[in-house]
């Protein structure tokens, strides 16, 4: 077991990385004394996973809520489901909520974490690989609205993360990939040497030997849990983490969240956003075929939907990096550098997303 | 007009207080910058004082999201519909919410405030004295659960409190009373002092003589400022401002949140928690009539609903103060301390709850 430290003074937690931890019950009673504890799961991953986290807080009383899949359940109508089964049970402000489960799962029970008497204890074991190296580090809880993804949500920081590497095992092939873009993302913003070991190991990753992963995870929360500790609340540096995002959530908000993992949105707009950076100047021409090659060699798509230019800035407007009604972007100076721009020539922006939207 | 503090770091605010602020264009431009604000009101309040607050907000896109009127509207579901006005509005994370209006629209529209796009500037106008003085300071925003009022909420600080005094002037006299409540609260739990004034005051504050209120609201918001700035997640003395409302919660949960406003609740409740400290040997049998003549004299009816102690023990359970299924209780030590404890005698509480509830 490897553990590392978000730093944000008294709501500092531990990260924890290795095989078999979410059996793991000494983590769990260093994490939360609660005595009563909600398990929210889903219906893939409770039957495969639920019983040993049970076992790891056997002495508590724990109670299940279990969602459906999908990201489509990741709304205020299923947080008010988990609100009614904290209440029916009368868990008070000293109970904890456990969040088994991949990124769905992690940001709605944050968010009812968060919100539940304003704000209980809050354990993440993540399991997937997207999860593990992006939404289970950092506080962010949110549910989606019908229109536009994590619109309404709370900053609220876990009291641990456990990420056990061996539920990995079980994961399908896709949901690695997707994982594997948050991970290139990670590279691409702020570390080239990272981004050069990926190139090296990618085979290896998709093999799922573990010492690959837990090399991949530890290097990717530990930038996440540097930049949260200098900016929490994502008044500057955090925004970097965003790389490619607007653009996914264009591609995952066309698609109306299906047909598209969040992971893989994202790994197609890496590409868009490193073009747009070469469109601009910023990168050569040889820097976006080298991360088109890294993000094919992951098993990622690069084509999105041909919705049109104009669809898609539409949809681009609906996040929240748009002020003062300008959207601002997360772009590359170079590979390993990331940068915000809001005063891009919207002409370029155009071109980009007609290169990559159609017309 | 005359301005207290909040002090909360880099979070501090403003409470003015004065005749004529909500039409005040300076105060809410110092407030926030924001060129997108959502105004929040009710069917009551939007047609008597929207459009000085418009007014004031000129030259600001400013949309209106009117509540209907009464506690059953701040529920998840309304919050849910308010959301929708935000995201159809294409408002980003650089607008605000203004409430104004009552708790019901404070405490939901800081909720909104806090959850949209993980937190977005707030403003509070509230226009009920009891607003003024409890609600509207202190960060506390929530909505309520069909099962218990406050359940889901979230601490998120304004970025001023504007008390305009003339609102009261349309006031219903229900709800002037129910503010005093909320007013001898502060008086009992930390000043006896203050107590006596308001004993000495209570004529002039039913005639609404304005000098009058405006004296008994600054105290009151100096007292709230002062313990939310030591305390502001209730870790501590922050919960002694729940005298009253754990006994009030059963009378307004078994009322189904009509019949007793929140006010005449917390009035009737100061007197249970007044009564329970003397049986515990804490106060005299003479205090008890004291606070019993001036909730009185304030025209608060201090009889709860005889639904039976079981029933009020089982309602007071559901209460964000329960810890290790314990209810923890504000009491007094004397007229002006409040204590918090859990440990009280259990037969106490019982015989107390059937000399107020019945059998």
């Amino acid at each position: 077991m490897q553990t590392l430290t978000v730093g944000l003074a008294e709501r500092s937690y531990p990260i924890h990385v290795g095989g078999g931890l979410s059996g793991d019950s000494k983590l769990l009673a260093a994490a939360t004394s609660a005595r009563d504890v909600l398990l929210i799961s889903n219906t893939v991953v409770a039957p495969l996973y639920a019983e040993r986290v049970r076992n790891a807080l056997a002495g508590r009383n724990v109670v299940e809520a279990i969602l459906p899949d999908g990201e489509q359940h990741k709304s205020l109508g299923t947080a008010e489901k988990v609100f009614d089964v904290l209440i029916a049970n009368r868990f008070g402000r000293d109970a904890a909520v456990l969040a088994l489960g991949g990124g769905v799962v992690g940001d709605l029970a944050g968010f009812v974490a968060a919100c539940y008497q304003r704000g209980i204890d809050f354990i993440q074991v993540p399991t997937t690989l997207l999860a593990d190296v992006d939404s289970s580090v950092g506080g962010k809880t949110a549910v989606n609205h019908p229109a536009a993804k994590n619109m309404i949500g709370a900053f609220h920081q876990p009291k641990a993360v456990v990420i056990d590497t061996d539920l990995l095992r079980t994961l399908p092939d896709r949901e690695i990939q997707a994982g594997i873009a948050e991970i290139i993302k990670y590279g691409l913003i702020c570390d080239v040497g990272f981004l050069e070991w990926l190139e090296k190991n990618m085979t290896k990753m998709l093999a799922r030997d573990p010492a690959a992963l837990e090399q991949a995870i530890l290097r990717s929360c530990q930038i996440k849990a540097d930049i949260v500790a200098r900016d929490e609340r994502e008044h500057g540096d955090r925004a970097l983490l965003n790389l490619g995002h607007t653009f996914g959530h264009a591609i995952e908000a066309a698609t109306r969240y299906v047909g598209w993992l969040h992971g893989e949105a994202v790994g197609a707009g890496l590409l868009i956003a490193t073009d747009m950076s070469h469109r601009m100047g910023m990168l050569a021409a040889g820097d976006v075929s080298r991360v088109k090659a890294l993000l094919n060699a992951a098993g990622l798509r690069t084509e999105p939907p041909r919705i049109g230019a104009a669809a898609a800035l539409d949809f681009m407007r609906i996040d929240k990096k748009v002020q003062s009604g300008r959207i601002r972007l997360v772009l590359l100076k170079r590979l390993g550098a990331a940068c915000m721009l809001a005063d891009y020539p919207d002409q370029i922006l155009s071109e980009t997303l007609t290169a990559h939207f159609g017309a």
